[in-house]
């Protein structure tokens, strides 16, 4: 083999874009997009009208293409709930598979999918593309190498996921228990859900969310959360989103004993002790010192190359070049964190204990689909560039 | 009247500062220090030794000086639990008073010191030298003025009070429930719990705090807290607090409908939008748009002259030159919200609705001072310039 061909399963803001600017854009190195899939016509007709240098095969039922022997490897641009089944079917004909973030809705099924994979031959990422961002993997390196010594203190305020009621009225499964599963962390958050853990080297172990419904937007789920983090060792967090605020806020903050890392606005600041803020602590005779601190701009090592960067380092590992940069495996972290705040905002923002029981979460999830209120508009396909 | 002659009672860390920066160094205009008093000899010791250009009379008992007719005017800078019950005395002998924040350690004592004032026709403040700062008065006035709007996020991050074990064995009531009535929140924070809600134009409603109690220290007290705000409104914020760690973070950030406020590092930056985000939300038929913002950097009107500013502005008010600038009563507002995180703190985290049900506080605190380890330590005067 030497250019992987791939198929697509869903063509709607997401998945359209991977197809015209990607695929058609000559953007992926090594490979080429063989087969399109969605069960909705109007959605296919937007691609073939705007296609201009390649021809898949046009496909409305997923099986199909799976089985067309058109597809070396499938990206998965279906509702969330889908993920999995889609990606398990994948795995199960030896078919490589990139599935849109989050991994999935519920961290049973992830795990499920997990069990797949373990088990088979394919390749299986997940499009967690801010994990390409070079300031993100600086940090993690960072605090990985003891930068910052004892974790103590994470903060994201990730508050620049603005979103208008047109945006909510433009698919009928969108901010519906039913259709997504969740608001603002399962649609808008996945990559902070899963950077956070990734950045920092540990999940955080109990959680209180508080989590508001439909607080800005006439629609069922969340669309501002608050939540409370402990750690292991005892290191404390917070994470605040909203789709409610604008101008938000994007800035994390990772603080330890010998130092704090902080992200904003393509900038990132390390301030280093001079020696460890708990051993001066402990052992000055000064009341009100401090140690001496440094502060400087760390340059990242590289660019993100985001999606694009994603999709072709995928084909290149499938072509053995490269070393496979994220493990799909890894995206029940952020499923679980994100099913952990949910849960606990369920009940009121009491403290959750990771991983949440999977029956019990699951039995709650499905109360909330019960009384789910599908919308019915007509489906759009919007320009997402620049969005995530 | 045309020098107002001040007593001052407790001449530990802060007091003794008040003695001879400001009194001795003639930095308040129209006002003279004609009496110190302290249970403490070594701590009149330390005055007397170190005063170059003023002779008070000295005093063992506060109400001996209170009676000498040597002060119309007083500075309370004793243990948090004493401003009440002195203040109170002050007042009753018709002499003016400003009290060391906090106003006191719970609810009840201040608002039984607040009635006295209301009855009584001396001047009262409390030492909010923090409301002087430009930027903060700055932030109150936009606020007010519409400048972001309705109110959707508070967020104070204020992790820059780090203290040693050293600092806090340097006094037998320090950091204890007996001595304190608290931790971080009562000795570290009266100014922001003070000015989160004069800034904003509105208290919480609904808090949960989460204390972690001797986490970075040999205390008994919280010397880290997270707390959750909700407001009346449904705005929301978090309030973020330790001394524990360093470098800290001192950032407030305020959004609204209509833009948003950030301090940080002597900066104050304005986001202001174009049209009202709700109506925006509400109106357009764009799914991924926002309304369009500007970003600008505001300058104070005024420096801000902290603890000289307030003792400068109640001698002018006595003098009847100026107008009070901080009104002694407005001293309960942070009691009340402190009150309730550290409520909410002892009863792990659950929602707490303010105001506490001020017997039910103090049945809590009693039960946390009759367990309490006062430490047996050498009293200690430390020079706090440049800490508050």
């Amino acid at each position: 083999m030497d250019k992987v061909r791939y198929g697509i399963i869903g063509v709607g803001n997401q998945g359209s874009t991977y197809v015209l600017k990607y695929f058609d854009g000559g953007m992926i190195v090594d490979g080429e997009l063989t087969a399109v899939c969605d069960i909705n016509p109007a959605k296919i007709e937007n691609i073939k009208n705007n296609l201009k240098n390649i021809s898949p095969a046009y496909f409305d039922n997923y099986i199909t293409m799976l089985e067309s022997g058109l597809c070396d490897a499938v990206l998965i641009e279906t509702p969330h709930y889908d993920h999995p089944p889609i990606a398990i079917e994948c795995m199960k004909r030896g078919i490589h598979v990139i599935s849109e973030k989050p991994a999935g809705v519920y961290a049973k099924q992830v795990r499920e999918m997990n069990a797949v994979a373990e088990k088979s031959d394919v390749l299986f990422a997940v499009m967690f593309n801010q994990r390409t961002n070079g300031r993100f993997r600086k940090m993690r390196q960072m605090i990985a190498d003891g930068a910052i010594g004892d974790l103590q203190r994470v903060t994201w305020k990730i508050t620049n996921w603005f979103r208008t009621q047109a945006y909510y009225d433009s698919g009928s499964w969108r901010a519906t228990w039913e259709g997504e599963g969740g608001g603002v962390l399962i649609n808008q958050c996945p990559h902070q859900l899963d950077l956070v853990s990734w950045i920092v080297g540990q999940q955080p172990k109990y959680v209180n969310g508080f989590c508001q419904y439909g607080k800005w937007h006439d629609i069922e789920v969340e669309d501002e959360v608050t939540a409370f983090f402990e750690y292991e060792n005892g290191a404390t967090g917070v994470f605040i989103t909203s789709t409610g605020e604008t101008p938000g806020t994007n800035r994390l903050e990772v603080s330890g004993t010998k130092g704090k890392l902080v992200f904003e606005k393509d900038h990132l600041w390390y301030y280093q002790n001079s020696v460890d803020s708990q051993e001066y602590c402990r052992t000055t005779t000064e009341g009100f010192k401090k140690p001496v601190c440094e502060e400087m701009e760390i340059e990242p090592d590289v660019n993100g190359t985001q999606h694009r960067g994603i999709i072709n380092n995928f084909t290149a590992a499938i072509l053995g070049k490269e070393e496979l940069f994220v493990d799909g495996k890894e995206g029940i972290k952020g499923v679980e964190l994100m099913n952990a705040i949910e849960y606990s905002g369920w009940k009121g923002g009491i403290r959750v204990e990771l991983p949440v029981n999977e029956d019990d979460y699951i039995e709650e999830l499905n109360k909330h689909r019960a009384t789910s209120r599908l919308k019915k508009v007509a489906e759009q396909v919007t320009n997402t560039e620049g969005t995530y």
